[in-house]
């Protein structure tokens, strides 16, 4: 365990996808698969995708949807039956062909995305206005043959995600599901992972394969480049056409249904990680750290029961107000060593526990995002605890809010998008005439793509970044994860 | 909805097959998919499936397990890598060849199991023995391409399941874990399902390929035929040494790892379907039901809004005894027609509610295992439908238990051996030499295979059921699923 000791040796402000690297697999929650893209979900990461987990079952549970699993292969024919669908993960599905030594007649997609393989389903369930709205989530793994800029959580061939997939009777319904999941995303996001997003529209370029519309939250991150942390979309009747869903209306008469699809992903993983993360290595938003505090009883020789029965007891007080801690009473260790380890692998609140503090009834206090200590009663320490992470989860949210509007800068005309771009990244907010064609300029020239074109539009729309036309909408580019 | 009216047309004793399907259909628990062999988990299947997580997480996370995930794809070179395991699976792996259109380097298989996969990464974690035991697990879909005899639940080409996956300083430690997770799944399987198992140890010709040895738990369905509800395996170092698991000593001395894997499947909710359900549909044992009452208001007219009004009280007095319940007020049902479709979907209990039953203070209460009813004290309707509840999981295990002990029967000689198995199935108790070739005869001969050799062995042990020769154990053969 010896190259655990040295810690994170890079700087988040030098070298920020070295700095990456090292605390997600020095802070032990990914290392890589033999496979290119892939990686191992470590206990810490995963137990932070069941927070997520169980934060998003609540809320969509509670308005009705249902989770169901579908099968994994997707026949080639059902895949390439939409045809903007097929043509935006064609280049990146994985094909099975063959079972044992058998070709198989058709060949298999690995689902990179299952509205297709669904629908098959849907054709069959839907009969009439009676059986909608259908709300149906499903947690699962996709693949995406992804061969170059792999990250682990950010990009990668295998993620785990949750993909919501509904029918409706009319386009109005479609929109309110579509801004109802939006709403819930904003507060898993934000609430949660406390990581700040902006949203809105995706441009006509930028929208899903085979979407009517596309909304999306786009987080920030510390390089300057951002990041799609979920999407919502309409799909208008543009799948159910060609997969036949219908209905029989109130009138009796067929319908096309209007469907939606939705997904987070443990891409979010990679995004706390960025925007959390220091020198010493990960730091985890309260809400969703498996551990909350870790108890570390500090002793010499034989002093070491009293302590570690203190330990146990300050423990047991945590877990009466539903704070799970761990206690580091490993011997082989030096309270030195354990403290950068658990720093590194962020957990939120540290316990220090001596003979001293034990005979003055206290306890000493640490606060990872901070590094803040102070010494408290211990007959406060679960009541202190309980606050401290309130505040934690606070002022992460806080300080990324204070990152997010340090890195949105309204681009006042083109040399000076280009040039705040190169030097520094981030949101640039700026005016677009709507066309095409400007912003495939844009992207070609500079890397940046329209992130989100926000909801919420200036009453003055400047004229376009690019071509100085009149502007029809504001809008965020950012080069992007 | 018009075909759901007809409900179960197969009756259970005369189709049982014919009657499985249409239960699994028309009860909604699951539809076929576009390949062979693949299902739609739908929400009531996938409810249970959730259930069960929750019950044995809380078993295994208790005891120091931790979950993770682990990549599907797995090069041909590390699935190859130990003789007996590849033998065993190498006819039903899915592989993949492409990414895009893009031949990959080396084939990839889709996990049927993830011994290989997970050890490659093993062996990069475990160092020392302040590393051991390593007790991880993770709950993900496995493929195996199955061309004839597919079952919705029972054998499919996809299944979900937990695969769990330790690693141990010493065999002791890990024929404890062995043991200790077969007496989980013992208390899952029979406390949860309500479905009695024998358990004990495979024969050698029926261990998991590449086992140092696999204990299992074996179920007994209607028909006669047993079902493999779990499996637990030592794997001794037959993986450790291929795939390089070795660790240091307490007197740094480097050793090859003991392994053990472990795993339960989606396969448990086709093992309840088949015991519980009858003519009528599924039964859903309590503990795993999602909903666990459904209360159905009887009007005609306009008497609707007081009794839909009391059917909301009803419901909010089992909510507050943790008693999840569903109100069906569909005003184009007949009452009828409501109680055949939540028998059909197997929920527990049904609770009706009328204008005189409201005049009197009194529901009626209907449980769905004996299709007994009785009128109640509607003050104490969430107390009686706890009790009812408690009470039907301990009558659905009673019964299975008898339907247990009448399908295993004693085989005086090899005659009545084959006659029994011809015309019942069931479990047959015999003698065994222990010779493989005695096994393999009477498989060849009969379809049967030892299913199980009990831990716990009689005193006087008969002779071989197929040789003659002196009995080196009993065990308990079967056809199987």
């Amino acid at each position: 365990m010896s190259e655990k000791q040295e810690g994170i040796t890079a700087k988040k402000n030098d070298d920020f996808s070295e700095w990456y690297t090292q605390v997600v697999v020095k802070g032990e929650l990914a290392d890589y698969g033999p496979v290119q893209g892939t990686i191992a979900y470590r206990p810490t990461a995963y137990a932070i995708w069941e927070s997520i987990q169980k934060q998003f079952n609540d809320m969509i549970i509670g308005s009705g949807h249902r989770n169901v699993y579908f099968p994994l292969l997707i026949p080639e024919s059902l895949l390439t039956r939409e045809k903007e669908h097929i043509e935006g993960f064609a280049p990146e599905v994985f094909w099975v062909t063959h079972g044992g030594d058998n070709k198989l007649s058709e060949r298999l997609a690995v689902r990179p995305t299952s509205e297709t393989v669904i629908y098959s389903f849907y054709s069959k369930w839907v009969r009439s206005w009676r059986d909608l709205p259908l709300l149906l989530n499903q947690w699962c793994n996709v693949l995406r043959a992804e061969i170059k800029s792999t990250k682990p959580f950010i990009r990668g061939s295998e993620f785990l995600w949750q993909e919501g997939h509904t029918v409706h009777a009319t386009v109005n319904e479609a929109d309110e599901e579509v801004m109802r999941i939006l709403e819930y995303y904003k507060i898993l996001v934000e609430d949660y992972l406390a990581v700040p997003v902006l949203i809105g529209k995706k441009s006509e370029r930028e929208k899903f394969a085979g979407a009517f519309y596309t909304t999306t939250l786009e987080a920030m991150m510390p390089d300057g480049k951002a990041l799609q942390a979920g999407t919502s979309h309409n799909l208008g009747q543009n799948f159910s056409k060609p997969f036949g869903i219908q209905f029989l209306d109130q009138n009796n008469k067929s319908q096309y249904a209007w469907t939606t699809s939705w997904g987070v992903s443990t891409r979010l993983i990679g995004a706390l990680v960025m925007i959390h993360g220091d020198d010493r290595g990960l730091v985890i938003p309260p809400k969703v750290a498996p551990i909350k505090a870790v108890i570390v009883p500090i002793y010499k020789g034989n002093e070491g029961e009293p302590v570690v029965k203190k330990a146990n007891e300050i423990k047991s007080a945590l877990g009466k107000h539903g704070i799970a801690a761990l206690i580091d009473a490993r011997d082989d260790r030096t309270p030195g060593w354990k403290f950068s380890e658990h720093e590194m692998k962020g957990i939120p609140v540290r316990i220090e526990i001596g003979p001293k503090d034990m005979k003055e009834k206290k306890v000493v206090i640490f606060r990872r995002d901070t590094a803040e200590k102070k010494s408290i009663e211990e007959s406060s320490v679960a009541k202190a605890t309980a606050e401290l992470l309130d505040d934690i989860q606070k002022n992460l949210l806080v300080r990324a809010r204070e990152a997010l509007k340090k890195q949105t800068i309204e681009a006042k005309d083109y040399a000076d998008f280009k040039k705040t771009l190169e030097e520094r990244g981030g949101f640039l907010k700026c005016g677009w005439c709507g066309s095409d064609k400007c912003e495939g300029s844009i992207k070609e020239e500079t890397g940046a793509t329209i992130r989100v074109i926000p909801f919420e539009q200036d009453k003055k729309i400047p004229d376009c970044i690019y071509c100085g036309k009149q502007g029809k909408e504001i809008v965020y580019f950012a080069r992007a994860y």
